[in-house]
């Protein structure tokens, strides 16, 4: 069992993962812009409890990101002196809007780097969650859908792997931190695929792979 | 039936994609630096002819460009003025030799942009068969793999999807030619765990889409 802080807990994403992660057994703290709204979600899903975020990055194994990009750098600056030791999961996709179906890719080359950046090197950081539509996390069972899992720690990807699969999700390692290039352009190829095909949730599922975890 | 140019069509993805083509009835001819070399491979895999790259790529329906990023700039200029109004595909990733686990998109953002800016705005241009392993098309039958196709040119980007199809591959229309960068940058996540999962060549399917082609 983990110490786990959602940090934009109560948006679509970080709610969805947080119930997951509190039904397995982890003590989930939800984190809000306002404390009262995180307590609400947390006593909605029950996770352990709510915070504003400064207070939910605090003392925690895991902090997992899930804001807008437009919210992102102020988050980080946020929570920057608050997560210590903590493995810090960034699953924030840098979409552009009004054209979210278009690669809009930060001049950094993805919103990992930015966030290696906001956050400094000394941080444990892992870019995950992309590509997995909030509400198909929102009811119990299976998703099919695999998890990309990116870090220049190897340790910190497995326990973010590790967590997906608490959460009846398969996660990849996809090796260094700069790779989520990849996922969060992919981003934009999903959304634009739910429009064109109809879908309710466009997910990717990785194949050929001999030792790669089984799904869920 | 369509008359279609391999560019580069002696190395191995742009071999195994004409013996597909040509088996599925179309016209193919094999274009390389070396006429004879182009001459030997059409014969080996029943293609219709073998030539220069130039004269592969002049008067076709389709010219696929298939050659590593280092020869990509050179040849699009030997090809730039021969292929009038034909549709280009290209399957070029911008992969930088030794760290090819590594995503290193070009300044542009995509080699596909890169291919847009070389050829001009007036060209066809298409990207796709970035994600497929060319030994996987080496044999006949069903590859369990999507293909991504990007473009500006809708009307284009269906022919594509098209020879996808008569390749018992599935082809799947992932948006505006700039969205290439996703699958570009993709290329090194599955080379990535090629190696990590000891998988013989790593591919993506795409999940949740209810009115996508159905699967070869």
């Amino acid at each position: 069992m983990s110490r786990i802080g959602l940090i934009g807990g109560t948006g679509a994403l970080g709610k969805a993962i947080a119930r997951r992660l509190a039904k397995a057994g982890h003590e989930v703290t939800i984190g809000s812009r306002a404390a009262e709204s995180a307590q609400a979600a947390a006593a909605e899903i029950g996770a352990a409890g709510g915070a504003a975020n400064e207070d939910a990055a605090q003392g925690q194994d895991v902090v997992i990101v899930t804001v807008p990009y437009s919210a992102h750098a102020s988050t980080l600056a946020q929570i920057k002196d608050k997560v210590g030791g903590a493995i810090v999961v960034d699953a924030t996709v840098p979409l552009v809007p009004p054209k979210v179906m278009r690669v809009q890719l930060p001049a950094a080359g993805s919103a990992a780097a930015e966030a290696q950046a906001h956050l400094g090197e000394g941080v444990r950081l892992v870019s995950a969650f992309h590509s997995v539509a909030a509400h198909k996390l929102d009811h119990d069972g299976k998703v099919d859908c695999d998890v990309l899992v990116f870090s220049d720690d190897v340790e910190a990807r497995k326990v973010v792997i590790g967590l997906c699969e608490d959460m009846e999700l398969r996660g990849l390692a996809g090796g260094a931190l700069v790779n989520a290039a990849a996922a969060e352009a992919l981003t934009s190829i999903l959304i634009y695929m739910n429009k064109n095909y109809g879908g309710d949730g466009a997910g990717i599922r990785f194949t050929g792979l001999t030792t790669a975890p089984a799904l869920p």
